[in-house]
Parts: C-alpha cells; structure tokens; sequence
C-alpha cells in the first residue's frame, strides 16, 4: 500500500532537499571553524522560533505555520544558489530564479503538498502575515548571532558596514519590534568590540 | 525591555546550540561527500514530519509537537557525542550521559522553557505517546535513505548487517506501520543492489 505513486514522490522529494546540505551561506559558525550552509540555518532558526516566538509583534501566530516556513524556505536555493544579501547584482534576478527552483522542487511532491508548500513559501517571501513577518525577523536575527559571535568573520570579509545591515535588517521590526531593537544594541555593541565598522 | 535576565538566557541557548552542527554522525550525505552533522539530520527529519504525517498510525496527532521533538533531539549530544546504533559499548552509558546533558543544555533557559523542551525529549526518548512514536520512525528511517543512496556507505564500513538494522529499527512500527514496511522493502532492495550483506 506504501508503494504508491503519491509515496514514490514524497520519497524523491526527501532525498532531493538532501542537497541543501551542500548550500553554502555567508556566515560562519559562531567558533568561526567554517562556513553554515543551508540546512544548518533552518534547523538553527526553527528551533529558535520555538523559544522566542513570545516576541512576535503578534502574539496569536502559529507557531507550527512559522516553523513551516523556516523548515522549508531555503529550499529554492538548491537551484537558485545562495545570494548574499549585501549582493545586489545577485538580487536583481532573484525572483526569477527562486520561482523557478520554487516550481521544480515542491512540484517533486503530490499535488496537494506542491500546493501547501509553494503557498507557505510565498507567503513567506511576501511577508504577508504575521508568521512570515516573524519567521523573516528571525531568519535575519540568527546571521547577526552567528557574526558577533565569530568577531564579524562575514562583514569583514564582505566589507559591509554598519549602516548597511541596519537598512538591509530593517524588516525585521514588522515581526518582532524587540528582536529588533536586541539586533541593533547587538550592531552597537559589535562596533564597540571592533567587529563592524561604524559607517 | 528586551535586555531581560529571561532573553540572556534564550540567547545564550541558542548560541550554545550552534554546537550541534560539530556533532558528526555515522552516516554520509546521499552523494556521499562527506558525513552529516546533527543539526542536518535534525532538519532533514523534521522537514520529513511536514509531508508523511499521514503514515503514522496514530493520525490524531499534535504535528507541531512531533516537530519540537525532532528539532530537539539530538541537543543532548553536544555533551554526550553521537552514540552509533549498532554500538553495544557505546550505548550501555548512554542514558546517563544524555540525561547530565539534558540538564545542562535545556537548563540555560528560562525556567518554563527549560522545563518544557526537557518534557518534549524526555517524551521522544520514553516513546510514550503516538507523537513520540511517530518521531521516532522518522529518526530511524531517514539515516535508512541516505545509506541507500549512497550505496551503504556507514553499513559497508561498520560491517553492519540486514538483520541487526531489522532489529533495531522494529520500533518503527509503533509509530507508522506504512514506514516500516517501507523500510523493509528498502534493506531487501539494498541486499539485491550489494549494498547490503542479507545474514
């Protein structure tokens, strides 16, 4: 009864997200030994959506919504790579390229799935409600972590700057006002133990 | 408001649990590249709860706490270290080992939250409810895809064979009867392939 169709396709799709354990991001691990890649991440910033989650601006989430969304954003860049957020040529075409990976990896599942999950996923990147403004403040909290931690491994590498990070961080504040105002004191405090620079 | 002895503690756990991505188990990626860490395998079986929830026996149950079970998990072995399966020595401490983890790990939390995470795994490793079972087959089936795919790779090298995985996987059944079956089918598939010696 197992070996169904709509088993197979589930099957090709779990061993297929293998591969974002091959997705190599910009930040380092907090004792800077190497580079985090994809999957590292979304377990770091779901599990952290389980303790943190009393700081959405909206208290009445789902939480189970919210680590959906963290468990399977990053899926798209099996195919679209990992574009660095400072990175604004990588940016531009963006869109485009995560629609397509978007298209072909949820597309490995049995309908219904492909359609919950390309949903989740875009509502995730439409910060549209208030699991994906607080699932999104916490996918750019946890690089933040990871940096002061590692004395700024990633900005000094990337030469990116104080007031960069605060414009690209900025969306972080329509899901959690708090998480925000920790991530800039943490920006502060990363100046201070020269980390970043303060420009 | 946020600089609270409650958030210190938070953001000291999640800085603690970066740890768990050093922890390097006995199974390799499925291209076999290299061998997966804990913080990987914690995603790739939590991403697995969201699509083959209808396989467990039990179809009443909380998915978000199967969720927080297996995104929590395997936390205790950044103290205790990955105990193999099949490893007799290894496993006659592992409870103590892991439960002076526990308590150090989930104790750098607030004490609601250490409380509750302690519960959670506590449950996992008891199996003592249908989502606990649940969790459970999904923690032994997915190192069962990736050897596969990598041509029994961790079987090959720790000599192990068909009938000490039957043994220790059968509590899969508990939790889905589908997935051990499944399962099942996978180890005589990889006995036909020679991945797998069939005593």
């Amino acid at each position: 009864m197992i070996e169904t169709e709509r088993f197979a396709k589930q099957m090709e799709f779990i061993a297929e997200i293998d591969k974002l354990k091959h997705v190599v991001r910009q930040s380092k691990l907090t004792d800077c030994s190497r580079q985090e890649n994809d999957s590292e991440h979304s377990w770091h910033i779901a599990t952290m959506a389980l303790v943190l989650s009393e700081y959405s601006n909206e208290l009445e989430i789902s939480l189970l919504k919210v680590i959906k969304m963290l468990l399977i954003h990053d899926l798209v860049e099996i195919d679209a790579g990992d574009t660095f957020l400072y990175d604004e040529e990588g940016n531009s075409d963006r869109d485009k390229r995560e629609k397509e990976a978007a298209a072909r990896i949820f597309g490995l599942l049995p309908i219904d799935q492909a359609k919950e999950l390309t949903e989740i996923w875009e509502e995730f990147e439409a910060m549209s409600t208030a699991e994906a403004k607080f699932a999104r403040a916490l996918d750019h909290l946890q690089p933040l972590i990871l940096s002061y931690h590692n004395k700024g491994w990633s900005w000094k590498t990337h030469k990116v700057v104080k007031s960069q990070i605060l414009e690209s961080k900025e969306p972080m504040k329509e899901g959690s006002k708090e998480l925000w105002e920790y991530a800039k004191t943490l920006l502060l405090r990363a100046v201070e133990d020269g980390f970043l620079v303060d420009e």
